[in-house]
């Protein structure tokens, strides 16, 4: 049995810039982990709409789950939603169910629910809602795609808005093992026990630091017993 | 007059597991706004042969410049040179002008360049080597595409040794407003603003710290004076 696959489609101009790095990426790598889904791949498109929806079509139909970040809010530069819809071939209307929730947050708020903010309630066809704890504007499912905000505490919130309707595989394990010989001094070793461990993958990142030369080699598998061995017999062979 | 530009492929597993955070996309990201080349979309990939030649086709097609980090060391999960090599249609083979900085390098360390070690000279047929001041195994460059090592510390200074041959455009000047009002608040007028100054790209950035409510608006251009016009208008407008 495989795990089942997903992506990220970081949306917007911030990271790209070098403005801010991500943080929403990383985040969501470290709960698939958990629950057992495989983050393939990730992207980071500006604000463009058909660098958009051409990244919505390849995601969706290469992964089992895709996963959106940004360009959901109030402002001019917020296009997501309406590129999600195209995308999808979808009319895109200011939908009841996300007005009332909108209504409800700013009115007790006491804050208005102008035109900017009315856009936040203008969804897909079609489209079921992710619910928003943290600003209640909503994200929402279509297909495979879940579209959420890009500001980290609300991203973060809306993933464990989606998480409980995920069905994820088995979780990875992971162990690191830290040798303090370079990379090319175990490579040989290193390549032959993964051959012999096709189920653990293996992957080593050269370090270097206080004057220490050395190689982590991570080691992840969902077979926790088969992990255990191959920890096991790496420490022996790179001990030689 | 537009800019160049830009795109990353960061190719390996550690960061999509979540094991790393990403550093090499936030230095260049930096890099290239400095001397006006666009970074437009950056990928990540697993060390996944059809996953790297796909990215790499789709990106040297539709950028003027591609940068890829990471799977370029002594390891059998190391596959971007031979990717990269079939990306291109070329034949890879162990290149006298690699063998010769590698021999010098691990001779000056009296350390064996053995099998594993060996494989990093290995460079597709037609590329220019990349300097690496840090670890001497080279990166090189095919095409548009210039292909580094995945380290950090080896990616930065490879990227210095390719900075001096890229003409760059004119560098964005960025500034940032920061408005202690809700993005909903300042949409409409922020939306005006940004068809007035069509040559100002402007991204609002909600944020909520300690309490306080707000949004940084960052205008970015390459014109300083409209930039500058566009900071006073608005710091007007917001004001109402």
């Amino acid at each position: 049995m495989t795990n089942p696959t997903a992506a990220i489609l970081v949306i917007g101009d911030e990271i790209l810039s070098g403005r801010t790095r991500d943080a929403n990426m990383h985040h969501l790598a470290n709960v698939l982990t958990e629950i057992g889904i495989d983050l393939k791949e990730a992207r980071l498109v500006s604000d463009n709409e058909s660098a958009i929806i051409d990244a919505v079509h390849f995601l969706s139909k290469s992964y089992d789950h895709v996963f959106t970040s940004g360009g959901i809010g109030p402002t001019h530069d917020d296009i997501t939603a309406d590129a999600i819809a195209k995308a999808f071939d979808r009319s895109i209307e200011m939908r009841d169910d996300a007005l009332k929730i909108l209504q409800s947050h700013y009115d007790g708020q006491g804050v208005e629910l102008n035109e900017a903010r009315l856009r936040m309630a203008r969804i897909p066809a079609g489209a079921e809602l992710i619910d928003n704890p943290v600003s209640a504007a909503p994200g929402f499912r279509i297909g495979n795609v879940h579209v959420m905000a890009g500001v980290p505490a609300i991203f973060q919130a809306m993933v464990q808005s989606v998480v409980p309707s995920l069905t994820g595989g088995l979780p990875i394990q992971s162990e690191t093992v830290r040798i303090t010989r370079g990379e090319g001094d175990i490579a040989a070793d290193l390549g032959a026990l993964a051959q012999t461990y096709p189920d653990v993958s293996m992957g080593s990142y050269p370090f270097q630091r206080d004057g220490v030369y050395g190689t982590n080699v991570v080691l992840r598998s969902s077979d926790k017993e088969r992990l255990a061995a191959a920890k096991v017999e790496l420490i022996k062979c790179v001990k030689k």
